[in-house]
C-alpha cells in the first residue's frame, strides 16, 4: 500500500479494483462474441446499493444507457450490472431498447432481485444488435462465488491493458474503499472510442450526494481526457456505494465529505490517466497543465485544446519539441489571453517565456520527449484559473487500427 | 473554357490563376530559404486596387497579417503583395514585427510606391524570424515584366500540388475576371496547417461592400475546409479588385452584385476543395452535405464535425462503410436535433433511414469509396438549413509528415 497523500490519509491498495470495496463481487467470462478473449462481465453488491451515473452527451444515446437511467430513476439504487462488449446497442431502434431491457431481466431473475436493481452497459460497433443468445447462456452462468476471468479484463475491446485501482481511507473511523476499473479506446471491429468506467464503494452516501460527488469528479478526471476527440454514443460512468463500511451516510454536511471526495478523485483521476494513456495506438501519456488563466474554465477550454491538437500530439510522437503548435493551439481555443504574458515548460524546460521564444537545449528537449509521460505547462499571466488535461500522441498505429475494415 | 452556370453565365479560364485579370502580374522566385524549390512569390497591379482581408482569428496572429492590416486601413487599397516560405513569422515580438514592415517597405521602395499599398504574408516554422539578408536580395532581383516561377508555385511548402483557378463574366456588359492561387496545408518544415489565398479581379468594386463580400464567401468556402482542426497563426485570404474591367463600381446597390457574388463563391470554393483534398497525408476529398437543419448554422456545425471527426477520416482512408461514426460525430456536434429523423447517404447509397440501420451493399459502399472524391449526405428532417464542408482522409502519411524532426 502506498501512501497517496499525508491529511486526509488516502492510501491505494495493491491491484485494487471495482471489486475491492466490502460486500462487492465482480466476474467476468468468455461468452463466444470475441474469438477468444473474455467478453461478457458482472458487478454483483450484496445489498443494493446507492447509485449514480454521467452519461454520454451524444444526442445518439445507446439504449443501454437509457434503460440504466430508467432502472436509477426508480429507486436511486442498483445491485448488479451487466457488459458486454462486441456491439455498442447504438442506433439500433426500438428492438435495440427492448434488448437491453430483456438482458436486464435476465440477469435480475439470474440473481433474484428485481429488474430496476440491475444496470446495462455496452460497448462496440454502433449499429449492430446485441448476440441475445449468447448473451443468455453467459447470464445463466453467472457464479458469484467465482468467475473464469476479472472483470475488469472481460470489458475490454482493443485496450492493451487492463485498467482498475483502489483507494482506502477513513470515514467516522471506519475504513472505507473506493474502487474502480474501466475500459478506454478502441474495439476488436474498431468502431469508436467507448469509453466505460465502474466504480464501487462501501461508504454509505446519501443518493443526491452520490450523484452530486460523481459529477463534480467525473468533469475534472474523465471529462478531462481525449484521445481522437470523437465522443462516443456509449460513454458512462457508474458509482456505486453499498453502505458495508457502516459509517454515517456521507453527504456535503458530513465533515469528512472532503476526504470521500478526495479518495473518489483519486480513483477517476487514476483511470482517466489509464485510458489517455492507452489510447488507441497511443506510446506516451500527454499532460498538460495550465495555470495562470483567467478563471478554472478558461484553463480547462485551453488545457483540452493543446492535449486535443492533432499537430501537438503528432509532434510529441516523433519527440519533436515543436512548441510553435502548442502555443497555436492555445492561440485558437476561442479563450482571450494577452499572448506576450505566456510562457511555456516541456517539464522543467523552458520553451517560451513571455510570448517571446527562447533559446533551448534541443537535445535535452528531444530525450525528455522519448519518455513515456510528458508534461507540458502553460502558464498565462491572467489570473488563477487552473486546469489539467491528458491525452496521448497521435501515432501510424492509431490510424492502422482505425482504418482497417470492420469485419 | 467551361460553362460553369446558365445565369448568370460564369465561364471558368482554362489554366487561371490570381495573375489572370486585368492588369495584375504574379511572379515568384528561388532565394534560397528552400533547397530548391521556388520560395518567394509576389502580384503587382498597374493601378492601387481596393483591397480586403480576412485574417486568423487565433490569438497569436502573425506579424505580417498584422503589418497587411495596417497597410489596408491606410486607404483601403493594395498595389502589390509579398509571400514568403520557410518562416511563418509568428511569435516572433517585436523583432518579427519590424522585419515584416522592413520587407514591406523594400518591395515598396523597388516598385516605387508607397509603404502601405503593399501586403505582406508568410507560412513557415512559427518562431523563426525571417531570414532578411535572403528576401533583401529577393526583392531587388523582382523584374515586372517577367519572373523564374509562376506565383503560385513560389508559395507551395509541403502542398503536392499548385492551386490556382480564375473564372469570367460579364458587369455591365464588360467582361470582368476573378482569378485566385493559395496554398494548403504543411510545410517542407511540416509545423502547421497555414492557409493563404490570394484573389484578385479587374471589377471595379466599393471599398465595404469588397470587405463584406470577402467575409461573407469565405465563411461558406475556405471556412468550411478542415485538414486537421489545427487554426494556424498566419490565415489570410487577400481580394484585390483593380478596376480594369471599367464597369460602374460594384455594391450591394448594383443589380449585377449577385453574379459578381456567385463569381467569387466559385473562385473561393474551387481554392477551399484544392486545399481539403491537397491536406497533408490526404487521398481522398470528403465532401459533407448536411440538409434538413433547423437552420443554416446549425447545419454548418454538422457538417464541420463530421468532416473533422477523426475516426471518419480514418474510416473514409481505410474505405470502410462505417458509417456508425459518422452519427456518432452529428450527435456529439452540439447541435440538438431529433435521432429519429436522420438519414444518411454515402453518394446515393442509403445506410441509415430515420434512425435505423438499413441493409446495404457492403461491397457497392466500399468501391464508393475507393474514389477520390466522397459526398456524406446527411439529411436531419428538422427544418430547411442547409451547409456543405470539405475536408480530407486521415492516413499514414499525415502522421509521417507530421511526426519528423523539423530540422
Amino acid at each position: 500500500m502506498e501512501k497517496l497523500d499525508q491529511k486526509p490519509t488516502i492510501t491505494s491498495i495493491e491491484n485494487g479494483s471495482v471489486g475491492s470495496a466490502k460486500g462487492f463481487k465482480t466476474g467476468g467470462m468468455h461468452i463466444g462474441m470475441r474469438t477468444k478473449k473474455p467478453d461478457l462481465g458482472w458487478i454483483y453488491s450484496e445489498v443494493p446499493a446507492t447509485a449514480a451515473g454521467v452519461y454520454t452527451t451524444n444526442v445518439f444515446q445507446a439504449a443501454p444507457l437509457q434503460v440504466t437511467q430508467e432502472s436509477i430513476a426508480e429507486e436511486k439504487k442498483l445491485q448488479a450490472v451487466l457488459v458486454n462488449t462486441v456491439s455498442a446497442n447504438s442506433c439500433t431502434g426500438q428492438q435495440g431498447l427492448e434488448n437491453a431491457r430483456v438482458t436486464r431481466q435476465w440477469l435480475a431473475q439470474h440473481l433474484g432481485i428485481t429488474d430496476h436493481l440491475v444496470g446495462v452497459a455496452s460497448t462496440g460497433v454502433i449499429g449492430m444488435q446485441l448476440p441475445m443468445e449468447k448473451i443468455k447462456k453467459g447470464i445463466a452462468a453467472i457464479d458469484l462465488s467465482g468467475s473464469e476471468a476479472p472483470f475488469e479484463e472481460a470489458i475490454l475491446t482493443t485496450d492493451t491493458k487492463t485498467k482498475h485501482l483502489a483507494v482506502t481511507f477513513e470515514i467516522d473511523g471506519k475504513p472505507v474503499t473506493i474502487g474502480g476499473a474501466c475500459k478506454g479506446s478502441g474495439m476488436i471491429h474498431p468502431n469508436m472510442a467507448t469509453m466505460l468506467g465502474f466504480v464501487t464503494t462501501d461508504a454509505a452516501v446519501a443518493p443526491d450526494a452520490l450523484k452530486q460527488a460523481l459529477k463534480t469528479i467525473v468533469d475534472k478526471t474523465f471529462n478531462r481526457i481525449t484521445v481522437d476527440g470523437d465522443t462516443s454514443t456509449n460513454d458512462m460512468v457508474l458509482l456505486l456505494a453499498n453502505g458495508q463500511a457502516e459509517n454515517q451516510p456521507l453527504s456535503a454536511q458530513h465533515p469528512e465529505w472532503p476526504v470521500f471526495l478526495k479518495g473518489l478523485e483519486a480513483v477517476c483521476q487514476g483511470l482517466a490517466k489509464f485510458i489517455a494513456g492507452d489510447g488507441e495506438g497511443a506510446t506516451k501519456l500527454i499532460e498538460v497543465q495550465v495555470t495562470g488563466a483567467k478563471d478554472n474554465q478558461s484553463a480547462e477550454v485551453i488545457a483540452k485544446t493543446i492535449v486535443g491538437s492533432s499537430l501537438v500530439k503528432t509532434a510529441v510522437f516523433g519527440s519533436d519539441a515543436n512548441w510553435g503548435r502548442i502555443v497555436c493551439a492555445m492561440g485558437y481555443s476561442g479563450e482571450a489571453f494577452d499572448p506576450n504574458h505566456v510562457t511555456l515548460k516541456l517539464g522543467d524546460l523552458i520553451l517560451f517565456e513571455n510570448g517571446v521564444p527562447t533559446p533551448f537545449d534541443e537535445q535535452q528537449a528531444k530525450n525528455y520527449l522519448d519518455e513515456d509521460s510528458i508534461v507540458i505547462k502553460a502558464s498565462l499571466g491572467e489570473g488563477n484559473g487552473s486546469a489539467v488535461a491528458w491525452g496521448c500522441d497521435l501515432t501510424y498505429d492509431y490510424v492502422k487500427i482505425n482504418a482497417s475494415y470492420r469485419s
